[in-house]
């Protein structure tokens, strides 16, 4: 008998954020959900990480509202969110009673397992969301941020996993967003946490692509005892996403180990996105193929590039590889963080701001804040020189207590607030998004009668792109037919005069 | 003490004819040369295949001269070729003698191994070319070309091992060029090999990527006990190309087996050719991602694109469906050749025939000649019936002998015919060149004093591919700049008038 290995299919969530900056709309996904709903994987990731934040912001779309009908089209399968600990889906700590009626009002609307995490591991910055996920029933799953640093061994991990176990989850997830996770340290990492915390607890593995092993890295997790794995169907996978679903399932032919999912309906969805991520094209990553060098520089792709235009901003272009060997110390100095967001944008700023003005001449508040402990504990011993500095720019105190701790009471100030914008529908869910969003909420509130905007184009007659431009002396009265090679293609381009 | 696993980089040959059709010009490699020759690969595939037929045919390049600068700029890593046994470069069976001189020229103008291998596996057709490098002195390594069906076992494919170790070649390689040997497949194949020719015969893997699962086939056999594998530089893999070397270098990590291979060597010849690349883009593969639908048809990428466009010919696109099921029976009455060049184009277009025309009611030329022997030994039993009407077709008494024991000495008659030619430089080498293209050769003679053409362009205003189109009514006297998206990307495309 086979050992059957889980899947949960990123395609509704983290597949279109990797890729397409979180722009697939609700109505290029209905299409597939009878079919994934069919198709035998463990949970369907569909909400939470940027997708709350990009519905209301790009799309005109109701977060809550999206996920009631996933709900609706995907009745049998477990729905998943990620949680981003106390940080919700937003970009600063809540009180804990904010994070407790997220939780419910999510189970409420349809999520079933919480993926929740902190970017520092710092574990009391997910205790509260995995209490609150428990008093209502649902399924919470600790998580653990994999990095690569000279503090970050196999034991530091598996005795993270243990103090998550003791904490009560359901199930434990080791997240590798940078797709850092070599075959053999997948290996030994799964390996260690079960043998620490037994067979019985649940162990997933979420990895990207980007370096081109983390496939490798699933085949030696599953040897190892993994008991459920991410991937995105093969037409939304690669480059900074995930592994393909067909793949993984292909390559455990003979292995001794199995799935559940239904390969022919995983083909259809497969046919079902490649025709819908046509229509994203103008968001689609410039990150293609495999990248190795972050391994040396332990850079996630899209810290690269905003560090790049930041630095292009400055007229420092040239300075990337100074900055990229900047990053490193900078990393030391914070105790070697994780870099994920938002730690990773902290870090990367303040090492462009050190090449360009000094080492650590100029401070952000982000980056004086997490050297006082403000958005938590770190995972090693921060340079004492640098905290001083901290402190002397931001004029705060350490602290070393949990940061929501010093929180006061706040959703009957959130909720007053929200209650007074115009559009705002007096729900819960609506002061849930004024709360974590309060620059977006006013305007998303005013608009949200329009109805849902789908950004997708027609990929043969979408033109709302093309512009007349500079140097064009002619008058372009019909469609001119071009053949146009660039970025590696052929293609025969269509332009009409822009409406 | 870590297991070294040597590696063979194809980014010479096998990667760009994968990913460009074979159209890299001899100066967009040659910066990269002295990197990879310091870098410590095993050896280098830089020659034949298919680079032969494009030189003379598309680039006005001698394959000669390409294969001597080769040797000049790599003075120090191995240089291989890819042979298709007794067929050379070209697309018959040629005589013996002409097979051993052409062995030879190869040798004396650079080649150290010859990589050697026959379609249907008929071992008969590799043992000339053998039998003429083993007499030069150089390395000689038997193929075996991976297939997948009901009578290709494990247990086949290892005793065509041992009958080619009894041949007396140098080493072993598994030529897997659809992608489908997955990773089980992978260690129980080198495990047996292993196990049946002893340790001392080494063995080689080859694979391309475009399933998804094949580098975790490389970890497997790694594990199984494999010398050497087979990758390409990541700016020149994945697609319907190879695995990325950077990546199956990184995979290793901290597994027990490592490479000799340098890293940051391997990252500056990546940045070359990253550049390089898009020079081509008007020759780069429309296949991207990855397909593991090949597991079920069977069918490698190159050859379905081939197959859609012949039906689209015979305005019967829409009866791709019933071709992809009717090849699985042809290639059952065929004996399960393997599905290669040329075996992989005959059994296609007699698939297609069957699904237009009815059953075997047209036969081409040579899928009769392959069902009467005339290719050499098929791996299974033939269609009795197929043979017969094969038979009926062609007029030709079905062979069981070695095809090319039926050709008359031929070296002095396409000597003969090669001097007679305008611009036929009088040498052997020009001599096999006629051999080989007899087509070709005539007019690459008459015009190879005009120069090697390079086919790359300036990506940013490599213009000649743009026209004034149908529907053009103004008139464009400058160059004008469009925002466009397509295909997946926006663009800026700066267009300007077609000279």
């Amino acid at each position: 008998m086979d050992r059957i290995i889980d899947i949960t299919e990123l395609a509704l969530r983290d597949a279109h954020q990797s890729l397409i900056a979180t722009r697939l709309g609700i109505d290029d996904m209905a299409g597939a959900c009878a079919e994934l709903d069919e198709a035998g994987y463990w949970s369907l990731e569909c909400w939470g990480g940027a997708t709350y934040d990009a519905c209301i912001r790009y799309l005109n779309e109701d977060p809550w509202e999206r996920l009631r009908t996933f709900k609706r089209l995907l009745p049998k399968t477990p729905l998943q969110m990620l949680l981003r600990g106390q940080n919700l889906l937003g970009y600063r700590h809540y009180q804990d009673e904010v994070v407790e009626r997220f939780c419910q009002k999510s189970a409420e609307n349809g999520i079933d397992i919480f993926r929740i995490f902190d970017a520092l591991n710092d574990l009391r910055n997910i205790e509260s969301s995995v209490r609150a996920v428990k008093k209502i029933g649902k399924h919470a799953q600790g998580t653990i941020s994999y990095t690569v640093s000279p503090i970050h061994t196999t034991e530091l991990f598996v005795d993270q996993a243990r103090r998550l176990q003791d904490m009560g989850i359901d199930s434990l997830c080791i997240k590798d967003m940078a797709a850092l996770i070599k075959p053999q340290a997948a290996y030994d990492l799964v390996k260690g946490i079960k043998a620490a915390c037994g067979p019985e607890l649940r162990l997933h593995l979420h990895v990207h692509a980007t370096t081109g092993v983390t496939l490798v890295s699933l085949m030696k997790a599953v040897e190892a005892g993994v008991d459920c794995v991410d991937t995105a169907i093969s037409s939304m996978s690669l480059g900074p996403g995930h592994n393909p679903t067909e793949s993984f399932m292909e390559m455990l032919e003979g292995t001794g180990f199995t799935t559940r999912v239904d390969l022919e309906r995983v083909l259809r969805v497969k046919s079902h996105f490649m025709k819908m991520l046509g229509r994203y094209s103008e968001f689609l990553s410039q990150v293609t193929g495999v990248d190795t060098e972050i391994f040396k520089s332990q850079i996630p792709g899209g810290m690269l590039s905003n560090m790049e235009s930041q630095l292009k901003q400055q007229g420092a272009g040239d300075r990337m590889k100074e900055v990229l060997e900047e990053i490193p110390l900078v990393r030391r100095d914070t105790g070697y963080v994780p870099l994920v967001t938002p730690s990773s944008q902290i870090v990367g700023t303040q090492a462009v701001l050190n090449v360009l003005m000094g080492r650590y001449k100029v401070l952000t508040g982000e980056f004086a804040d997490l050297m006082l402990g403000y958005y938590g504990a770190v995972p090693g011993e921060k340079n004492p020189e640098v905290v001083k500095m901290a402190y002397e720019h931001a004029r705060k105190e350490p602290i070393t207590c949990r940061p929501a701790e010093l929180l006061k009471p706040e959703w009957e100030k959130l909720r007053a607030e929200a209650l007074t914008l115009t559009g705002c529908n007096g729900t819960d869910e609506d002061v849930l998004t004024y709360a974590m969003f309060p620059q977006v909420a006013p305007k998303f509130f005013a608009t949200r009668h329009e109805g849902v905007r789908n950004l997708g184009k027609d990929p043969d007659t979408g033109e709302s792109e093309t512009q007349p431009a500079e140097g064009h002396q002619g008058v372009i009265t019909g469609p001119i037919t071009y053949s146009v090679t660039l970025s590696g293609r052929q293609h025969k381009v269509t332009v009409a005069p822009y409406q």
